[in-house]
C-alpha cells in the first residue's frame, strides 16, 4: 500500500470538474456499485463510510471521514478523510490518500457539473451564503465551467463574507449584511451547516439555479421546504438524499415527498433529465458520493507516485 | 496516523479471548454501534467495510476486508484485512493495523468464547471440517479455553489433513477420511467455504456444540438445514447472519425461520440466553462483527509503537 499525502495542490478544477462529470454519468447510468454511506455517531461528532466501486474505471475503494464541528476550537479541522483504494481483481489495498482537501475539490466539483447542465448559460452573478472552504471550492469549481460576472458573499459573521469577498480576485466580489441580498443572483450556492431553513422561498427568482451543499446528515436544512415545493429538485443519489441531503428533513416533517424529486444529477448529465423551462427554480441537493472520492483518488494515483508504506517501518514494541 | 504492521505474533490467546469476549458481552448488552458489514462485490471477489464504535472503550473504527478466492493461484492470500482506528472525541484517524492475521485471530477467539459456554464442560474431543488458517486458529483459541483430548481432522484433501494432523502437538490429532468420522465429536468446528451443505444432521450426537465459521457470504452453507432445524442456533449478530451467516441460505429458502434463532453470543457471555440442556445441540453461527476487530486492534495499539506514516513520506511527482 502506498501513501499518498495532500495532492490537491496538484490538481486542477478542470481535470476534476471532468473526471467527476464522467462518474456522475456512469452512476446515471447505473453502472457504479454505492450503497448509501453509514453513519457511526459519537458524542462531538461522527465518522461516515463510503465504499464503491466503478466497473468501467476498474476503481474501487472507501472513504473514511469524520464530522466533528468542536474541532477548530481544539485548532483540528472539522472534516479529515482518508480513501483506500483497492484492486478489484485481487482485492489488493494499493493507496491510503489523504482526502481532506480533495474531499472539499469533489464537492466543489458537483456543484460545477450541476451548474455547467442546470443553470443559465449567460455570465452568471453568483450568491454565496457561507464563506468557508466548500464556499471557495464551489466558486472555483464553478468558475472552471461559467463564466462568472459578480459574486455576493453572506456569512453569519460579517467579517469572514468581507475577507472571502476581498481575497477573490477573478471577478468582482462584494459582501452583503443579508442572506436576502446574496439570493439576488442567478446562481446561489449555500454551504452552511444550518438545521434551521436560511432560505426563503419569495428571495428566489424564477430560473435561479441553488447548489444546497450544507446539508449532510439528518436534521440539517439550509432552504424553506416551500422552496423544495416550488422547485426542481435533483438529488446526488436518491437514497442518500432522502437520508441526509436537503429533502431529508421536508420530507420527514411531509412538507415535501421523495417522489417529487426530479431526478439524479447523473440522469442529467446523461441527458435523460432536464430542467423544465428556462423559468424553472433548479436545486442540486448535495450530499457527496463515495464515487466521486473513487474519482479524484485516481487523478491522485495516476499523476503522483505515492510511497510504500511498509517500506522503513518497523513495529516497535514499548520497552518492557 | 500510525502504521502497525502485523502483530499477530506479540499476541496470546488468551489475552485475545478475553478482550473477544468482552466486546460480546458489549453487544450483548446493545451498548455498541455496528451496523451491518457493507459487501461491494467483483468478478474474482468482494471486499467489505465494516465500522463500528464501542464508546465504553472509547474505541472506533473500520476494517477493510476482501475475500477473493482465486487469489492463492496467484501467490496472493485470499483474505487481506486493515482496520483504521479513529478517536471518537476528535475523528482523527490514529491508526492503521494490518490486520490480516489478526482477522484469524479475533475469529478462532470468537470460536472460544462459543466453547467456553457452549460446549460440554469436560476433556473435549474437537471435530474439525476444513484445515486450513482459520482452523489452526480456532482450535489454538479453543485450546486456552477448553481442555482437549483430542483432534479429529477432515479435509476435502487429505493430504491438507495429514499435515494439519501431524503439525498439531499439544493434544492427540489424527486425520480421517469421511466428515461423518469427524463429526464424531464433542465439539465441530467447520471452516469450509461450502455453498452445499456438508454436514448431515445424523452424524451429530446430542449434546454436541459445533461452531458454524464459513459461511459469511450469502449462498454460503455447511451444516443441513435439518441440523439447524433440531439445534439451538446463536449468532453473533442476527442482521450480519441473516444475510450471510449459516442461517442465510435455510432462511431464504424458507427450511428455517430467524424467529428460531436462539440468541446471540453477546447475550450467552452475559448470562441472558444459554444452551436449554445438556442434550442440546448447539450451534454458533460466525459471520464475524467489526467490534471484533475493534476489540483486537486495540491490543495492538496498547502494546506497540507504530511508526508515523507521514514522517518522512514525501509525494513525489513523476518525472515529467
Amino acid at each position: 500500500m502506498k501513501y499518498y499525502p495532500d495532492a490537491s495542490g496538484s490538481l486542477t478544477y478542470p481535470e476534476v470538474n471532468v473526471a467527476i462529470e464522467e462518474v456522475f454519468a456512469e452512476h446515471g447510468r447505473g453502472n457504479v456499485q454505492m450503497p448509501p454511506k453509514i453513519y457511526i455517531t459519537f458524542p462531538e461528532g461522527d465518522f461516515r463510510t463510503m465504499p464503491a466501486s466503478i466497473p468501467s474505471q476498474n476503481l474501487a475503494g472507501v472513504k473514511i471521514v469524520n464530522v466533528h464541528p468542536g474541532n477548530p476550537a481544539h485548532g483540528l479541522p472539522t472534516v479529515m478523510a482518508t480513501i483506500i483504494l483497492i484492486n478489484p481483481a485481487t482485492g489488493i489495498q494499493t493507496a491510503l490518500i489523504d482526502a481532506t482537501a480533495l474531499t472539499d475539490m469533489r464537492t466543489g466539483a458537483a456543484g460545477a457539473v450541476a451548474a455547467k447542465y442546470l443553470a443559465q448559460k449567460k455570465p452568471l452573478t453568483i450568491g454565496l451564503v457561507g464563506s468557508g472552504r466548500q464556499a471557495e471550492a464551489q466558486l472555483n469549481a464553478i468558475a472552471a465551467e461559467c463564466d462568472i460576472e459578480e459574486v455576493i458573499v453572506w456569512s453569519r459573521r460579517k467579517e469572514n463574507a468581507d475577507r472571502f469577498a476581498g481575497a477573490y480576485q477573478q471577478s468582482p466580489a462584494k459582501s452583503v449584511r443579508t442572506i436576502e441580498e446574496a439570493c439576488n443572483c442567478d446562481l446561489l450556492v449555500t454551504t452552511t451547516p444550518s438545521r434551521e431553513p436560511l432560505i426563503r422561498s419569495e428571495w428566489i427568482q424564477p430560473g435561479t439555479h441553488i447548489n444546497a451543499i450544507g446539508a449532510d446528515a439528518p436534521g440539517k436544512q439550509e432552504l424553506e421546504s416551500a422552496l423544495l415545493a416550488r422547485a426542481e429538485v435533483f438529488v446526488d443519489d436518491y437514497e442518500q438524499a432522502i437520508h441526509s441531503g436537503e429533502v431529508n428533513v421536508p420530507i420527514r416533517s411531509g412538507a415535501y415527498s421523495a417522489e417529487r424529486i426530479a431526478g439524479t444529477l447523473g440522469e442529467v448529465v446523461i441527458g435523460r433529465k432536464q430542467r423544465s423551462s428556462a423559468d424553472a427554480i433548479t436545486i442540486f441537493d448535495s450530499t457527496g458520493l463515495a464515487v466521486q472520492d473513487l474519482a479524484i483518488a485516481r487523478i491522485v494515483v495516476e499523476r503522483m507516485e505515492g510511497k510504500e508504506i511498509e517500506e522503513d517501518n518497523r513495529l516497535i514494541p514499548p520497552a518492557p
